[in-house]
Parts: C-alpha cells; sequence; structure tokens
C-alpha cells in the first residue's frame, strides 16, 4: 500500500546509476562471464520492475527471480531477457513458464521429467537451468540423482539446458574451505554430464576468482550495495537513502523513560526527536537502543525501543537550528549502510534492503529512473 | 505485489471469526467504554480493509491508524466510522484531513494551533485528539505544553476534544510502577483541562482494571491474536494461520552441511525439507536454527540459517508418508503462535504480524471475508 510522499514525510531514494555502476564493476571482475542480475524478492527490496530496466538499458540479458509470481511481474519489463526461476515450476505451472517464455531451474528429476513432459507437448526442446547441490543441501540434484543422469544422459534429451548451475553457501568467506569443495564437486559434476555451460558464482563468488566465474555470474546483494568481501574495502556504491523528518521535538528535563518497555532513561536535561519509522516499516525492533541515524552532521542514537511505527532518537548535542520538527533525518545511506545497520541489528544488510517498508514514498534517481 | 498462490504454494489465512470474537471478548472486558479497533501498519499486517470491514459490521464506530495515507486507505471501508490518525496530521495536511472527515491526534501546540486554523477556515470547530505525554516520551504535550494549556483553556475553544488520550509503556507488566505514574499523571492533567472524555487502554491497559478504561480503549495487538498479558494464558483466539509446501526434500547420507555460513553439520542419516519462505515474506532470518514448524503431528526445527526465500526444516523423524514434496507445513498457527516465534525470534509478536510477506497468497475466512 505505497502512500502519498506527504503521508509520512519519509523517502526512500534508490539510485539507479549506482546500480548500473556495480553491474559493470561486476562485469569486469569477471570479464569471460556472461553477468546476469539477481532481482528476486521485488529487486532485494528496491523495485525489481525499476533495477530490470536499468540493467537491461546496460546491457544485461538474464535475471534471476525466486518465484513465477516475480518472474510475470518483470516479463513485460524486459521482454527479450531470459527470465530464471531459481525455486523452478510447482508441479502444474510448467504450461505457464513456456507461455510466458520462463526458464525454471530444475531442482530435482521430477522437475526435469515435468518439463520434458511440457517439451513433448510443445513439440520443442524448452530451455532451462540444470541445479546440482554441492553443499547447501538445499535444492538442486542430490548426489544419487546426478548419479541417475550421469548413467543415462538420455534423461536430459528432451530439453535444452541453457547453463548447468550451483549455489555457494560461504564466499563471503573466502578462507573457508566449502569453497574449494563445492567448486571441486562442481566440476565432478561438469566431467559426469554432456559438455555446458556453467554458473557457480554469486555476488561474494565472483571475488573468489576466475576459477569461479565459468560462462555466467549471477551477483544480487552487491548491485545493491551490499559489501560482497565483508572486512575488506567496498567497491560496491551505495544505493539505498532513507530519509525521515522529525515528527516532534521533546525536551526533557526532570527523570523520565523514552518508549515501551521504559528501557531508556533519562536524567539530565534531553531532547528526544521522534521519527515516523518503525518496525512495520522494517527498521527492525533489534535495532533498539543500537541504531543510530543523521542529522546533519550529527550522529544521533536510536534510544529506547524501536516502536511498530515510530523511534525516538538523542539529539541532545544537536543545536536547535538543526535539530528542529520537520528537520530530515539520514536513517540509511553511505554514512550508515545497510551492512551497518544489519551488524547492528544482529543481522546482515539483505535483510535490511528485502525489509524496506511500504509505507515509504520512494523515489528512483539516475539511469532509467 | 500479490503473486498468485500457484507462484509459491504458500498461503496466509486471516480468521475474521477470530478477529471479531477477540474484539468481542475486549468490549466485555471493559463494558463502560467505547472499544477502538487499531488498524494501523495494514491492520498489523493482516490487512486493513478486511479487518475494518469485519470489526465495522461486529459495531466497531472507531479506528486508528498512524498516517494520513493509512486513513484514506479504509475511509471508504467504514465511511461513516471516526478514523483517527496517531501522527497527527503533517504541516499542510490539514485540509486534506477536514476534506475526508479524519480526526487528528493532536501532539503539540503546534498540531492544536493548526488544527485551530484549519477549522477557522472551515467556519466549523473541527474534531480532534488531544494527546498528552505521561511517560513514552515520544508523542504528545509535553509537561510544559500541559501547563500552557491549562493556564489558557481559550487555546482549545476553537476546536472539537473529542478525547484526551494518552498511551502506556509498560501495560503488558501489570506490576510495574510505570503503569500507576502514568495513570495518576493523566490524572492531573485531566483536572487541569476541560471535562472531557478520556481515552488511555491499549490492549494490555484493558487488562489492569476499570481505572484505566476510561470513555475508550483502544486495542490493537490483542484483535489479532496476540497475548496481552504475557507470562499467563491467552485469552485471545488466535487469527493468523501461515502454511507453505515442502518444495524439496533432500535425503542426505554422508556428512554435509546445510544452508548459507555452513552453520548446521549432518552427520547421521537425515532428511532436509525446503520450504518457500524466507526472510523476505517476514520469516525474519534471527530464528536461523531457532525456529520450528508442524509437519502433521511432527514437531520439525529450522535447520541452517533462513535464506531470502528458502528455509530448511529437519524432516528425519517425519514418515515418508507425510513428509513429501507438496506437503503442506504448518509454520505459523495456533500450535506455533506469533508470540512464540516472536520470542524465538528474540522479539515479539507484534513484528512477526507487521512483517508477514507480500508474496503470500491470503486468503480471508469468517465475518465478512
Amino acid at each position: 500500500m505505497p502512500t502519498p510522499a506527504h503521508a509520512t514525510g519519509t523517502t526512500l531514494t534508490i539510485d539507479l546509476d549506482a546500480v548500473v555502476a556495480n553491474y559493470r564493476t561486476l562485469c569486469d571482475i569477471a570479464p569471460g562471464a556472461e553477468c546476469a542480475g539477481v532481482v528476486k524478492a521485488d529487486g532485494y527490496g528496491t523495485g525489481a520492475a525499476p533495477i530490470v530496466r536499468a540493467l537491461s538499458a546496460a546491457g544485461c540479458k538474464t535475471f534471476f527471480v525466486a518465484h513465477l509470481g516475480e518472474a510475470l511481474a518483470i516479463r513485460h519489463t524486459a521482454p527479450d531477457a531470459t527470465i530464471a526461476v531459481l525455486n523452478g515450476a510447482a508441479p502444474g505451472a510448467e504450461a505457464e513458464f513456456a507461455e510466458h517464455d520462463l526458464v525454471p531451474v530444475l531442482n530435482s528429476l521430477e522437475a526435469v521429467a515435468a518439463w520434458t513432459a511440457q517439451s513433448v507437448e510443445d513439440g520443442t526442446r524448452l530451455p532451462a537451468i540444470l541445479h546440482v547441490d554441492t553443499g547447501m543441501s538445499r535444492l538442486g540434484l542430490s548426489d544419487a540423482e546426478l548419479d541417475w543422469v550421469a548413467d543415462d544422459r538420455t534423461l536430459l534429451d528432451g530439453i535444452e539446458i541453457r547453463w548447468l548451475m550451483s549455489h555457494l553457501a560461504v564466499a563471503e568467506e573466502p578462507g573457508h574451505p566449502l569453497n574449494a569443495e563445492q567448486r571441486a564437486r562442481f566440476e565432478a559434476a561438469r566431467k559426469r554430464l554432456p559438455a555446458l555451460p556453467a554458473s557457480l558464482a554469486n555476488s561474494s563468488g565472483i571475488f573468489l576468482g576466475a576459477d569461479y566465474h565459468y560462462e555466467l555470474v549471477r551477483p544480487g546483494a552487491a548491485l545493491y550495495g551490499v559489501n560482497p568481501r565483508p572486512g575488506s574495502e567496498n567497491v560496491m556504491r551505495h544505493v539505498v537513502k532513507l530519509e525521515a523528518p522529525i515528527l516532534q521535538l521533546r525536551s526533557i528535563d526532570s527523570p523520565r523513560t523514552v518508549g515501551y518497555g521504559a528501557t531508556h532513561g533519562v536524567t539530565g536535561i534531553t531532547k528526544i526527536a521522534t521519527i515516523p519509522v518503525g518496525y512495520a516499516d522494517g527498521y527492525l525492533r533489534s535495532l533498539s537502543n543500537r541504531g543510530h541515524a543523521f542529522l546533519g552532521d550529527h550522529k544521533v542514537p536510536v534510544v529506547g525501543r524501536v516502536s511498530m511505527d515510530l523511534i525516538t532518537l538523542d539529539v541532545t548535542a544537536v543545536p536547535d537550528a538543526i535539530a528542529h520538527p520537520g528537520a530530515m533525518v539520514e536513517m540509511i545511506s553511505e554514512r550508515y549502510s545497510v551492512d551497518e545497520i544489519g551488524a547492528d541489528a544482529g543481522t546482515m544488510g539483505y535483510e535490511i534492503l528485502t525489509s524496506l517498508g511500504a509505507r515509504y514514498a520512494r523515489h528512483y534517481t539516475g539511469a532509467g529512473a
């Protein structure tokens, strides 16, 4: 339910130039591979359609989503693109996939059989991506299913496998032994199957080196500014900016507590600014007494619990000329990145992005906006 | 972006009969007061319009939202109801409030003055709710502002104050001294102002006794099944049911890890079920290795990290006849309430509700569905 900007005064700005710059950076790091764009979860909370439009204009030809509904929502935005659906086709949804020229990720032999049957019905070899599990234990062919296909390659004859893919579990930790193990399993699977273009790397995987690039890389988080190399300098540009007005200022001069549960006590003279953003807007409740924001050049802490529709900031140190009702507070920006907020919230930047709320007025700037 | 049910197979069912039953329970506990319905944050994530429709049919005449946009979204659903906006009117939005017959909560003297000016312009005394802060340190008149109004009651002459309100900070802890302190401050404020109907109690406040009821009670969370008395038996009916299909089963017979970060290791023979619900759907990432679900009568734990679009459950103990692809798993229900999930996630039921995702197929059952 998007609301008019004046309803909350809160604005979420998505910098499409930054998304495109991030896409180009990733392309440059994997020069031998095609670079897809992962736009599931409504473009990691930033809005799939504008992202697809901007990336298409930048030359991106392949997009990944999680669900059929997400694919249908962007089909008309990128009519010539390959749109792949990571969760595959639910039993019975194959005809709809074929009708809209969608490419299912085949995660099991049952899915291979159902897509083969659809191909027979349509009188063509329909395109697909074959997923082998190398260490997530989640989706994709199991070792036993891989054996079946390796022993009887005719199982794949009725469909067109565009790529063989797998998914990395710990790519953001370059030193973790599971990366090399997964790559070795992926190599073993490739050798046992017909020669196929391959895809292994997510955002962080792209930074593991050329051995991980194969023919297609599939960045998601890094496009949206998440640091694909935690602990190292972020080479991605920040994409998301959230700004909200001070709704009210409270000057306190006698002992009081702030917010639900009375978790923050005030004794001396204190100025509290109330901001119309809360956990119902995806400003996670775990940021209670932990998050911060910027008011002008002043870093101001979240005090008290995050409530459903409001947070409270201690702005005592900020001059009245800057801290006044209507003044805009920077909640998410380059100065307080989604990665930093994620860490403060006990999670990571991905969840900060996908939680971005529906009550913000959204603005897109830059390419294709 | 609601998607067709077949896209994910995941269904969120909202029991409107339970909401209405909860409303009646709350009315019965506060027989001398009018009982409003708080439907901010899109009806605490359950869908404001169907809730308003069901509660209106049950006799509810007053609704509270947080933002103007939320008020406009339900204005046509309850054309004769009082719709109050807790965050008040942003400067300049007063005319729109008056045009749509919305009642702002006046949180400051500036807001009183602006609403008075609008009343003059419209040639009538426009209705409002006057909010005095008694312990949240968030919104509402400060002590100093209360002094002003008490000293010059003519400040309120140009508008129609329907209710004097305040908001409790720790009502869910009946023994907390702040409850009595807030009530005492509220009583003191009432005595200093013209005689006005009053409103203090939220869901938990209703259970603090008749002294807290006044003329209007304002339950939100309890309507949606959240226990207003944590630690005591929940007298509210559960409202929300989330069911999702098993997308894929993975039998593991050699040592492997499950999910991102390889946080869950498997050694013996294990069956992992992958479910198309993730943190992008509001299944909080803090439920990684902590949440659970029900498959038939079997309680099955979340193993590994919650990922963006998927979770993994250990279903080793469940017979194959029950644990099969397509079988429906109960993710939220009476057996695993929003309160319990909230506790497991390190938060509370409120945040589980307001995080309910946009990719579920939503069904409403019962009254007015």
